[in-house]
C-alpha cells in the first residue's frame, strides 16, 4: 500500500466528514484517543455558557432552571445507547475507581459468599479498589485468571478490554459462566465505550463501570460512568451514601434513604463544568453507528498492523489479531518502547507507553483518517531505520508516561 | 440608618475594590455565596485555555506540560493557608461527602474503640456517609450532642459552623476535648473555608474537609478539600485506594502502594476543567487578609440584622448575635419562609431556604457592599408589607430549595 492507496480509503469513508467534529491540531497524528479523546469542537461554546451564564449569571437558580441537579442522570442516558444499556440503568458520577468501589460493595452486600474474583493483568485500579473495600469488609480478593470461577465468589470484576495488550473478554460467554457459578460480574468498560458496540443488556451484565475521557472524548478527567441492570436496580445502596444519592436531599432528613434507581449511586455535588463538557462532547456521537466505527477501527488496525509489520519486523504485536478478541487499539512491543515513543512523539505521532515495554497506538474512527495510519507506520519506520530514538532526550521519563 | 449611610460604609471599605474581582449580573444582591459563590473574572479565560490550548492543542501532553497530574496537590497548597493549614497538608480531591468517608476509614482505622460520634442537626451528608461506612465496619455511629465525648468514641465528625442555624462551634476547645477523651476530630469547614479565619495548626486540628464552591467561589460541584495534620501523614491509608493515591501510579505495579503524605487521599482522574476553573478563582483571595474579611463579615451582619429587626419584627433570628459563636450566614425564621424567600429572589435579592422555615443570608464581604444588604433589608420589608410572597407562584417548591 502506498499513500495514495491510503487517501483513496479515506475518500470512501463515510466516517470522514465526521472528523470535522472535533478540533485537531496542525501536524499531529492523535493515536492516544484511548487514553484522552480529542477535543470535540462542541465542549468549548458549552463550556463558555456554563461558565458565563450558568454560574456567573444565573447562579443558584442554575440547579433548576439549568436542571443541573440531573445532569448526571441526563448525560447517563446519553452514554446508555452506545454500551446497550436500557434507559434509566446508568449514571455519570464521581471516577472509575469510585464507582467500582460502590458496585463493589452493592455486589458483595448482596452475597453470602467472601470472594472478590477479578484476573492477573486487570488495570490496576480495579484491583487496588477491591483490596480497599476488602480491608473493611473482610473479603478476599483473588488475583487469577477467569477459567475457573469458584463457588465461593461473590463478583467478579473484569476489564473488557486489557489497557496493555488489547484483548477482549467475551462478555457473553464470561458473564454465563459467572452466573452458572452463582456470582455477579462487574464489567469495566474503560477500554470499550464508544470504541465498539457493547451490549451490557444483551450479555445479561449485572454492572458495569467506565471512563468517559477515552473513547466518550469527554475531557480529562471527566467523571466516569455507572450501569446497573434493571433486575439489580431495586433498593441499590452503596456505603458511600452521600446526598445526592438520597431519596429526597433536600429534606435534610436525618436518615439516609437510597433513592429509587440508578441515582443512588450519586454521592455528592458532581463538577457540573467537566460534566456539561462531557454532555457536550457526546454530540460527536449523535447518529453514529458503532457497529460501522468498528468495522472502519478494523480496516485501521489492518492498514497499521500491516504497515508496520512489513516496515519493522522488530516489533512484535501483543494485540490479537482476530477482531473478535480485542478493542480497537494495537500494542506494539520493543526493549526501548519508551524511546521509540518519545521519539515518536517528537515527530508529532502521539501515542502512549505502558511498563516495561509496550507502545500503545489507539484507533479512533471518528476522527482518525487512513492517511493518519499510515503515515504513522511511515514515522516509525523512519525512526527505527535511523535510530532516532537512541538519545538521551528521548529516554529520560517524565512523570505520566 | 439609611442608604447614604451605608454608601458612605462602601467608600471606606477597603475591600470595595475587591468587588471587580467578580462578575455579578446586574440587578441581582447575591446573599446565596454561603451556598454557590459568584463567578470569579479570573476563571472564564482559564476554563476557555485548559480546553483549547491545555486539552484540544497539547492533549495527552499536558499532563506533564501543564502539570495536571500535580493539580489537585497545587491547589491544595492555595487553600492551606485560608484554613490555617502547614505546606503538604492539603489536596484537592472528589466532594466532601468522599473525603468524609476517606478520613473517616483512617481515623477508625488507627483506633481499637467503636463509636463514631456527630451531632445531632449535622449536615445530612456528614451523618449519611458515616453510616455507609459503619454498614461496612460495623461501627456504631452515635449523633448526639458533643457535650461529653465518651471513652468509645474513635473519632468525632463535626461541621464547625451549622448550615441552618449559622452557629459556629469553639475548634480549639472542642478539639481538645476530644483528644483529651482519647478521640480524634474531623472537622467539616464547608461553611468556614474562605469565610472567615480558620486555624487548624493552631487548634491542634486532627482532620479536615470541606467544600470549594460556596466562599470559595470555586464554581458548581468543585472538588472538595481535604486535611491531615502533619502528625498523621505517616502511613496514611484509604480504603478508597484508587491508582492516583498510589506512590508510583505509573509503575502499575499489582500491589497498592499509598503515596507519601496526602497525596494518598486521591483516588482517580480528577475533573481537570472543574479543578482549573477552582485554581482560578482561588485569585481572588490573593493577597486578602482573612481577619479583615471577618470584620466586615460582621458589619454586614449588624447592618442587615439590626435593618430587619427594625423593620420586620416577625422574623426570629436564629444566628447567634455573638460574633465569636457564629460564621457569617444569617439564618431568619418564618412559617411562610419558603414564599418570602421566592418573592426575594423574583425581586432580585437571592438567598436560599432550609427545611422547615429558615431563610439563608450568606454574607460575602469580597463581592458585598453596605448598600447591598442594606437594599435587601429594604426589600424584605417591602415584602412583608404588601404580603407579596402570599401567591401560589412563590408557593410551589423547586427541586432543589
Amino acid at each position: 500500500m502506498n499513500l495514495a492507496d491510503a487517501q483513496a480509503l479515506d475518500r470512501a469513508d463515510p466516517f470522514a466528514p465526521l472528523r470535522d467534529r472535533f478540533s485537531i491540531p496542525d501536524g499531529v497524528i492523535y493515536l492516544d484517543g484511548n487514553s484522552l479523546g480529542v477535543l470535540p469542537k462542541s465542549v468549548a461554546a458549552r463550556t463558555a455558557k456554563v461558565v458565563a451564564e450558568e454560574w456567573g449569571r444565573d447562579l443558584i437558580t442554575s440547579w433548576n432552571k439549568h436542571d443541573w441537579i440531573d445532569l448526571p442522570r441526563r448525560v447517563g442516558e446519553r452514554i446508555a445507547p452506545l454500551i446497550g444499556a436500557k434507559p434509566g440503568t446508568v449514571v455519570v458520577a464521581d471516577s472509575t475507581s469510585l464507582n467500582i468501589f460502590k458496585l463493589l460493595a452493592v455486589a458483595v452486600g448482596r452475597s453470602g459468599r467472601r470472594v472478590i474474583q477479578t484476573e492477573a493483568g486487570n488495570f490496576p485500579t480495579d484491583v487496588y479498589i477491591a483490596g480497599g473495600l476488602a480491608s473493611l469488609t473482610g473479603h478476599g480478593v483473588r488475583v487469577d485468571d477467569l477459567s475457573v470461577i469458584g463457588e465461593d465468589v461473590a463478583v467478579v470484576l473484569v476489564t473488557e478490554v486489557n489497557y496493555r495488550t488489547g484483548a477482549r473478554h467475551d462478555m457473553r460467554a464470561l458473564t454465563e459462566r459467572a452466573h452458572a457459578s452463582g456470582a455477579v460480574v462487574i464489567w469495566d468498560l474503560c477500554h470499550s465505550a464508544g470504541a465498539f458496540p457493547v451490549d451490557l443488556a444483551g450479555a445479561d451484565a449485572d454492572y458495569a463501570i467506565g471512563c468517559c475521557y477515552k473513547y466518550l472524548n469527554g475531557g480529562p478527567g471527566a467523571p466516569a460512568f455507572a450501569y446497573v441492570a434493571p433486575r439489580h436496580l431495586a433498593e441499590l445502596r452503596t456505603p458511600l451514601s452521600g446526598w445526592l444519592g438520597h431519596a429526597a436531599p433536600f429534606a435534610f432528613a436525618a436518615d439516609y434513604q437510597p433513592a429509587e434507581g440508578i441515582d443512588a449511586l450519586r454521592v455528592g455535588t458532581p463538577p457540573v463544568i467537566s460534566m456539561s463538557a462531557l454532555d457536550a462532547a457526546l454530540d460527536a456521537y449523535d447518529g453514529v453507528d458503532l457497529a460501522a466505527v468498528r468495522l472502519k477501527a478494523d480496516a485501521l488496525f489492518e492498514l497499521f498492523t500491516s504497515e508496520v509489520a512489513a516496515r519493522c519486523p522488530e516489533f512484535e504485536l501483543l494485540t490479537p489479531r482476530d477482531a473478535g478478541k480485542r478493542g480497537t487499539q494495537v500494542s506494539l512491543r520493543h526493549a526501548e518502547g519508551y524511546a521509540i515513543m518519545q521519539a515518536l512523539i517528537a515527530r508529532g505521532v502521539i501515542g502512549d507507553f505502558r511498563q516495561p515495554d509496550i507502545m500503545r497506538f489507539g484507533l479512533t474512527p471518528l476522527y482518525l483518517r487512513f492517511e493518519d495510519v499510515f503515515r504513522a507506520a511511515e514515522v516509525l519506520a523512519e525512526v527505527m531505520a535511523t535510530r532516532a530514538w537512541d538519545r538521551e532526550a528521548f529516554k529520560r521519563k517524565a512523570k505520566v508516561v
